[in-house]
């Protein structure tokens, strides 16, 4: 087992290189920290390519690691690395994921959606409602994120979260003849007007702008969750949450 | 109109305390940062003590506070003040509100919810949703807190938020005979098992461990949100969302 105790050692540097998204992008790779996600990534057959593991760390005889390379590092070098201010102890860097996407039924496409705890919550949420497939378009937070991460406490593992161009997808599920939702507090109909389906696609927008109009024009219809107090708006995650789990037929 | 230059003055001092429960307990103000929580606060009448502005700063003239004590401040003592890396250089100090609640026919209860941005989120909802009150429990972020003020985007100001003990609430709602739901992973129905209404109080509980057992067992019926994907469970201010979405009957 190797062992790092040096902060400006080669590996440590490139492993905090890792929380921008141009190394990211570069390598395929990303780092997770903290007992819960790792765990949850080991569980849904995450490719990891190394366990970071601080001194006073155990590591949990459950896992069952035994094949995965393993370092031991400083509790300096894991503050180095870590995105928290106070690390768990462990992190591992990851193949970023690939999914087969030929069957999607139910999918929602997040439009430039700039908060990662939005985008995380948003993911988390999507999983638990049911859906099939999280399409994350340009200008969103990237997924890789660390703050993204934590947010969807591990969903991002286990469920098909693609970044791809949402132009593409609505071409894509209008040829197949699926409804697609927009939302839009401006030109839309109240969400209660849509009857709950097994095949839909839901799109969620900016958090100051909404959806992007040029895909707005695109949808079946455009709906909006109305405001009974004097609150302006909802919070995206909330309304992506609301519409979802009246639009899904379970 | 004052001008204070130094980070040690004794106001400045004041202010700065006013980032802990203890001083806004003692004192019974709190304060608040940012061009739109401070038009929101004027907006909607809240006694302002004092408007802190930066030197750089400009105030609409729309707002019209010829009337309220104004202090100029340098960036120096606006940062020192404020609870942001990048301040936008204005802060109030308020009044902490009262609200007349006898008659509260829907309302919502926060037992021991901790992150701010949850607390907060979750009494934004609970306005958009036209619920009449949300009542905040023991153990739960305190409502003047600045995340949880800057996540309510406003709604603390126009809307009742009440810091109260929920046992009582639950007593006050048992004896007019309106429905009190829990929610409850474990021991719940289906939420869509329950007609809207328009006269409910909900129950959400902690991040961790849920609503308390003492007052599940109080509850007329105890409520989930079913998970359908691998997601363990959704954010708490995320099923809120959904339920009282269903819930309320407008």
């Amino acid at each position: 087992m190797k062992r790092i105790e040096s902060t400006k050692n080669e590996r440590v540097k490139q492993w905090k290189k890792l929380s921008t998204k141009k190394e990211r992008d570069k390598t395929g790779l990303f780092l997770i920290e903290g007992f819960h996600l790792v765990e949850e990534a080991i569980k849904s057959g995450v490719h990891i390519e190394q366990l970071i593991v601080a001194e006073h760390a155990i590591i949990p005889a459950s896992w069952n690691v035994a094949h995965i390379p393993m370092t031991i590092v400083t509790n300096d070098v894991m503050k180095t690395i870590s995105d928290t201010e106070t690390p768990q102890g462990i992190a591992a860097v990851c193949k970023q994921l690939h999914w087969n996407v030929d069957d999607v039924q139910t999918a929602l496409f997040i439009d430039a959606v700039q908060d990662p705890g939005n985008v995380g919550t948003i993911i988390r949420t999507a999983d638990a409602a049911g859906i099939d497939a999280v399409v994350v378009g340009e200008g969103s937070a990237d997924i890789y994120n660390a703050k993204v991460i934590r947010a969807t406490q591990g969903s991002l593992f286990h469920f098909p979260v693609i970044k791809e161009d949402i132009g593409q997808w609505i071409a894509r599920f209008q040829n197949r003849h699926i409804p697609i939702y927009g939302t839009s507090l401006q030109h839309g109909v109240d969400y209660r007007s849509v009857a709950p389906s097994s095949s839909f696609a839901l799109i969620v927008g900016n958090e100051g702008s909404g959806v992007n109009e040029q895909w707005l024009k695109q949808t079946t219809t455009n709906l909006y969750v109305p405001i009974y107090g004097k609150a302006e708006s909802l919070n995206v995650a909330i309304a992506t949450g609301i519409l979802l789990y009246h639009l899904q037929k379970k």
